[in-house]
């Protein structure tokens, strides 16, 4: 089988790190790419670091541009994706890298981002508990947010084993190309390197309720959730510092145990041995989750650790593995497990 | 008056910051510069950036050397800074920039660094309440350890007006060069570039319980603290973020007002407007600390987060300050309030 | 003296580095601070880093704005400093850290520039030959661009003691705030940090011709040079790695003699001992000059490298030191020796 | 077919980047992975972003753990590579990633090695005029240096094609990675970040024979290099900045053309669009090189870029092609076109 695959948004970070992934998968043929501001240009010249698409010119993003293709990946500013999917058809696999459709209460999305709600599609982290299920032989995913990814797989193995109290404090690293390739002054290199500078303060993040939406089902009640998260000086990568209280009588072992049985067979997720911690770059370019928990006696607080490539698994992976999954084709095929360290 | 000033450890990253700042005090003339394993060495060769010194030759750490002057300051590993104090007497001031006086609990050093307790020494971050009555005229002073001056003037304005519970949450990041001009790989600059990696997780840190030793007389009740310290890719400068529960009808008006109240005359704590947060860049080589503050209501916490330049005022600034202070000069004296950026 | 000084172009990075090292001068009061888009806001949000000046407020640059000041600093776009110095009259002080006023050549002008040329002012580069001179009582100041003073420091020396032949060849490294704060994509922290890349490859750089007119003069002949530019992954600083093939008969003792004679004197340039290299890290935030030179006897080459902080002696030190000589004040005041590391 | 490889040296950069590559190759099945000083340990504490070797045990480099493989890869330190693949016998293929085997001329490597030289093996650098026919078959390679591969590929086809005197001047970039996982202070992250600093500066570093070797012949007359390599904040990537003087005569059309005729049919090598220049993000990861070229008519000179991976088709990318071409594989199989970016 070939899976022709077209991408709108191809000349952001989102864009070119889902090319660098298809390019690498053996089943996907490279189709449309679509963008507009720089509709025209030489793709080369935009995303200098795909030879193999250099050749290639950016064209403008068309219901027209976009038809023929079994696969439509969607890195589009939010707002926008459930216009172009409608044009797509309800035959098309559409993979929306983008937050439109990833918030199931609608009051949520109206806190949050204070536009009409586009509704719900399936969410993009097989890893979660019926995570799989729900996006097998589906037409339309969701793909989570980078941070939401990194929080709800470093956590989520303790609310499911009922060990921690829902009250979740989580502070997150994370490289700069989160943000986008967006000509803001904080974003340049010049005031980057050498800072730590954190934003988002106080609980006003976008992806704060999408973590809640991730933990609170597996929790069994509500998890309320205090985000902050920090930019550090580099390109990619999140570390996700994760802590609640732990429940009365929770033992490091019991702990220890949730962690294995959640992730004993789960391709992308390494829970890492005893004493070892995550590192982002050790997952730099990869489909690859690394996660370590610990008890912290004195304090009562288990503390789950996490690192993931914000555009790998954080975005392009998951959007790739999601569609391995919508189409039937082995999980992995195609998302590297190894990261380009050092 | 002319204050000759030692420096014991002079060719590690504290020693050298504490003579760059010594460099720049009106007051200050640089006397010896001592360490052990690079003795005999050109100091110039140690500490190239500093060349006005650049003739001196680095002399053995011996009471003969460091005798003579007015006050000696120590930055020595830990363990080794009560038999230098002895051998200089008791009308030096000496100010030890280790570890080995902070502690009032001999427990608490037994816990955590297992070697005899040197006994306690005044500490030397004149910002918390008391602390500057405790330093003036002293002929010891325990420079904070550079997390607790991070933790501790983020959130102790909040539990001085009772608005916080205690139990306290922090995650910090951190440059190398907190670690010291220490061999090993986890410091090499191909492992820390592009990476965010935590370290001393789940409450082995060693600066935690002189952080609940801060905080706690402040609170009037016993603080508990939940640390991890993250290595971000930036050699100076801390980011602490730092959140407690609220307690009930706490408002941000409040909030505000305490931080306010608590800073309104301190010469280097900035306690910036509202909406804007801390950068370590904006601190970087200064004895700055910039503060902020945010009430996030629908988790209910209250999040503080402070940079400080962990070399400067996280050690050698608090250093000099402290100094300032014991011997009756005034308290600013030479040392900078602005960061070197971008 | 008090000297009351106003800047224009406070917002930049070259205009905040000059506000640092002024506050530090010991007659300098600072007056007015100038800008154009950002002109309103609070300072404290323009520069962060400058917590003195925090409670100030940009002013739109205007003549009457600038009126009333002893020496006024221009960092404004090329072409505008003409005008504004005009306006200013012929008694006051105007420093201009632009580029309009460096070149001697109206044909270097056009070639580089395109636009007409403003006329010629003193250059702000004591430490060339006759440097000095031409500063004092001086009522205009052209400071040179960050990387010609990087670059004629280096290679002067060898020219002087007629070592060299009239060829050079330079390779500077250079941190990303050479380029301002300006929002261009090459400039984000994103494609900056991990990456080494050129620009202005080919002879095109506009600092070019300024290297020429430094170094012909002293060589007493035309000096061609074949300039390329590195952008690499930090803040500040410039390497400049010049090379020139060595007369027949040339000695490494020669060449170590020239520097000698060349710096002995001079309070801003260390030249390093032998085998010692520079490194830009040692010179940040610094008006000093690294300088290291070798004989390759194998390829015949005179190797000269020099490390300068672009943005302090490469640009705002240059202003604050030609101030000083042109007022006749002791030309070191208020600069600093020493560099930020690590 | 299936290739069972060995790697000695597996803990170190060259050795993990190796196995990165070998992991998606498609026929390789990945045997013993030995180190000497680390043996015992588990793999995954040594290269943590290596997830699917994390089970593995490094083992002691002895020829009976090395024994019944198909081919056998060595990184380890010079002077050790001979007596290895002695004990491997003729039929093993064996690929050294030191540089015992580079060097043609035994008064090279007395001069720049000082040990009694191992013998010279075919140069796996198959871009190079001949290169390709010198591996097919060949049971032994010499992986060629990083700096001789990044300055042989941007220089060749101006000698080749007779444009250039044969005096070339390189400054190259390099990421700390090339410098090995080597416990050393100037390579400890606080010292790198932010700086730029050269070293082995005016003709003694030891890739400089082997970049005399590679460009003489295609010159037809000894080439002389004058080389200056510098240490940048970036864990890998290569930019050299070669340059030479152009012929009478040469022009831009004839220089362009030159380039285009030597890499038009290669796999790797990039010739960018003109105006286009290389950057080392853009390879990240890659076994790609990119190469740009422009003719300053001002200074005469040819400048030739290029920007390559270290660890990649600087050493591991390198020894990866040399084995597909000595067993007969296509060239390109398992090794990625795309960089890593941002």
């Amino acid at each position: 089988m070939v899976v022709r695959a077209a991408v709108a948004g191809a000349s952001g970070y989102a864009g070119g790190e889902l090319l660098r992934l298809l390019l690498a998968h053996p089943q996907v043929e490279i189709g449309a790419l679509t963008g507009n501001s720089n509709a025209g240009q030489a793709f080369g010249s935009l995303q200098p670091h795909l030879g193999p698409l250099a050749g290639r010119t950016l064209e403008a993003t068309t219901a027209e541009v976009l038809a023929g293709h079994d696969v439509v990946f969607l890195a589009l500013p939010h707002g926008q994706s459930a216009a172009v999917a409608a044009e797509l058809g309800p035959d098309v696999l559409v993979v929306d890298m983008g937050a439109d459709h990833r918030l199931k209460d609608p009051a949520d999305w109206d806190a949050f981002y204070g536009a009409p709600h586009a509704g719900t599609w399936p969410y993009g982290l097989p890893e979660l508990p019926g995570g799989r299920a729900a996006l097998e032989g589906s037409k339309r995913v969701a793909v989570p947010g980078c941070f939401p990814t990194a929080v709800s797989l470093a956590l989520f193995p303790a609310y499911a084993a009922r060990l921690a109290e829902p009250e979740a404090v989580i502070v997150a690293a994370t490289g700069t190309s989160g943000a986008g390739k967006a000509l803001k002054t904080h974003l340049l290199g010049s005031e980057v390197m050498g800072s730590a500078s954190p934003y988002g303060v106080g609980g006003v993040h976008r992806h704060t309720p999408e973590m809640v939406q991730n933990l609170s089902p597996v929790a069994g009640q509500r998890v309320s959730v205090s985000f902050t998260p920090v930019l550090a000086p580099m390109s990619r990568g999140i570390l996700a510092t994760c802590s609640a209280k732990a429940l009365p009588g929770t033992t490091a072992e019991a702990l220890r145990a949730a962690y294995e049985k959640a992730y004993a067979d789960e391709p992308f997720v390494r829970l890492l041995p005893e004493g070892q911690w995550p590192a982002t770059a050790s997952v730099l370019g990869s489909n690859t989750v690394q996660v370590q928990v610990a008890l912290d006696t004195a304090a009562q607080r288990i503390v789950a650790i996490s690192a993931v490539d914000n555009l790998a698994k954080g975005t392009a992976g998951a959007a790739v593995q999601s569609m391995n999954i919508a189409l039937g084709l082995p999980e992995t095929l195609g998302l590297p497990l190894t990261g380009t360290a050092p």
